[in-house]
């Protein structure tokens, strides 16, 4: 796909992130499509397609299986609704989806809901037990996303001169940010020493470069750009989505020289976003970004990834506060997932939510002045699966 | 969608269904995937984005969780792969997704794949486990699907005059289909005595009613018609996709007034899929059907669902064998879910490559002469979901 896609996003919605106990899965697909419907302005019913993203129905509450899952909390039958999972790409895959299903005219009105809830489970029958017991035999060697991301921070700290400091000072920043997001999981700043001296997890990475496990749900409502009404819409393009699946953490086998510097993934999934959106210079073009802070390094690999820098240069990014709210190009303003947590499935719907906020002007205490265009970005499973989608306010 | 789709199928691939202890996951991707490449004439890399069905990961093999478990296999790379779940709809929307990105323009040469391993866990590991543990209330209370189809056999029997024998000839009727077909999991014909002697599951339904669990995976190479190269291309023509999802099982407490005698998913499905397609009178237009028989009793019902029949005669068709290869509307000559029986995230896929195989005139000792219009149908979950597609060898 050469052009630009013809996709606005009328409505948003999105709870409020953390270990909600009192919260159903159902109660969080209510809470999220309702602020998404109440936000287009639109009823239930004229919602003529839906994709729901889930992408750990059997490390979290067994929900999320299949369309139902949405239709039955929102009441909103007779309608398709499609179930998307692809790791930490699931929610910007569901928002894909359906922007294809309303280029292709199948529907006139979608909706993309991301959802997760995993902090229902004990620590011993959750997420690490399904990794260990179920996933790639790596895993079970301690070869686990923060050993495999850990490596790439080593490789990053020998081949660029980038310090430990410069890692921690990300997840520094972004916890600052969180204390700005009222959504945020964490809400409480963090200093350097602290990140330093947090219980370490995979040398050099500790406990506070880790995002925690979270529960949480967002939403938005889509239309083809040409049925928005300006008397009644506030609406915020897309430009590009894309998405790609590379070889993961088994890539050595692969590419015995891969570098450990870069993700293939994210790299053509911007390719793909941006040839759409006609960004060719995305430092200057690009406003804000979203980025898969999943761990702190992940961010930093990630600037050179989507073009923010150039190759070896991220640390410059971080030592001049240029990602951080009032810099050039900031970066995960909403604190991240460092700070809002990473309900998988929601995720990546959450970070859209975040960036049509600051392009709507509507971002709060966190608002990125004049932004005009933002990114938001993804990458799961093992390194493999990336997601980039280009928004802007105007089209 | 009001116009006709304007999507051809250029190749198709299925692997022998059954037990297949001796074949991975990915040994079936690989080998459907490859099949349908192959009678395409394409290359691999020709593919430019992927959608893969696996609809319960967890009580499978645990793979399908992602694209990745598409990419690997078929060494598929640094392109969009979607992974959809919708229970026994999975396949179906696999396709209509990749329809949708084809018609937007996202890509120019798709692939839908479904895939399932089921018979590599015990039974006390296995689907049953799942679905009593994990899944609705209900079934802890013994409402399972089979226990579930058998209200509605019984609400057939005592409303239409529906006889014990009717429905036990569907079995039969299915099992002979699938002596024709060299990838059905049972190929062996049974009496109407065997039906009804084999061991009572839920009244009245026997084993011999119900379809085996199973192996398999089968897989669509997908274009936009006007790419369709008529010196290299043998195509049919997808017409209407067709997805719904209703309330379920637990209906009744929605709608106490509910019969028990149709789905109001496949209803709907089959009014978007026939709108799409043009079809106003079912009887006449379509020449062979692929109704999800996971029980007799549903085949019989879906009769009537899609409109082959009036209210109440669908038992006609099977007293006058118009469903049987060589009458009017030949319906499941693949020997359907009971012959083939069901790796979840594959049968609606396996459907469509046998509704194109008739089409294409190429289905051997169980061709459907003169075949130019046929539907694939699939309903899962609670009886929630549901698909409905119409196939051409015209456009």
């Amino acid at each position: 796909m050469k052009e630009r896609r013809n996709i606005a996003i009328i409505g948003t919605g999105v709870t409020k992130f953390g270990e909600l106990f009192e919260h159903s899965y159902d109660d969080l697909v209510r809470e999220a499509g309702l602020a998404a419907i109440r936000d287009a302005g639109i009823a239930m019913d004229e919602v003529q397609a839906a994709w729901l993203s889930t992408a750990f129905p059997e490390i979290g509450v067994f929900k999320g299986r299949s369309g139902m899952d949405l239709s039955e909390p929102l009441n909103l039958y007779d309608i398709p609704v499609t179930r998307v999972s692809n790791f930490c790409a699931s929610g910007a895959d569901a928002i894909r989806n359906a922007a294809n299903a309303l280029e292709a005219g199948e529907c006139d009105v979608a909706m993309a809901l991301g959802v997760e809830k995993l902090r229902d489970r004990s620590p011993q029958d959750s997420i690490v037990k399904m990794m260990v017991e179920l996933s790639h035999p790596y895993y079970q060697k301690g070869f686990t996303a923060a050993g495999t991301f850990a490596v790439y921070a080593n490789r990053m700290m020998h081949e660029y001169g980038v310090t430990r400091e410069d890692i921690a000072n990300i997840s520094v920043k972004n916890h600052y940010h969180g204390t700005l997001n009222e959504k945020a999981h964490h809400r409480v700043a963090c200093s350097l020493d602290q990140v330093l001296s947090s219980p370490m997890v995979a040398d050099p990475l500790t406990v506070m470069d880790s995002c925690p496990t979270t529960d949480g749900a967002a939403c938005v409502i889509m239309v083809r750009a040409d049925d928005v009404d300006p008397t009644r819409h506030d609406p915020v393009y897309i430009h590009g989505v894309g998405l790609s699946i590379s070889t993961g953490w088994d890539l050595p086998f692969f590419d015995p020289h891969h570098d450990f510097l870069s993700f293939k993934a994210t790299q053509n999934a911007a390719n793909m976003a941006y040839t759409q959106a006609g960004i060719t210079n995305p430092m200057d073009q690009i406003d804000l970004v979203e980025v898969h802070d999943c761990f702190s390094i992940v961010e930093m690999l990630t600037y050179e990834d989507l073009g923010l820098c150039k190759k070896g240069e991220a640390k410059e990014l971080i030592r001049g506060k240029a990602t951080m709210l009032g810099g050039e190009t900031p970066v995960n303003v909403s604190g991240g997932l460092l700070s809002c947590g990473h309900p998988v499935g929601a995720t990546g719907v959450r970070m859209v939510v975040e960036v049509a906020a600051h392009l709507r002007g509507r971002a709060g205490d966190r608002q990125v002045e004049g932004a005009t265009t933002g990114v938001t970005h993804n990458i799961g499973g093992p390194g493999a699966i990336a997601s980039v989608i280009v928004l802007s306010n105007e089209n």
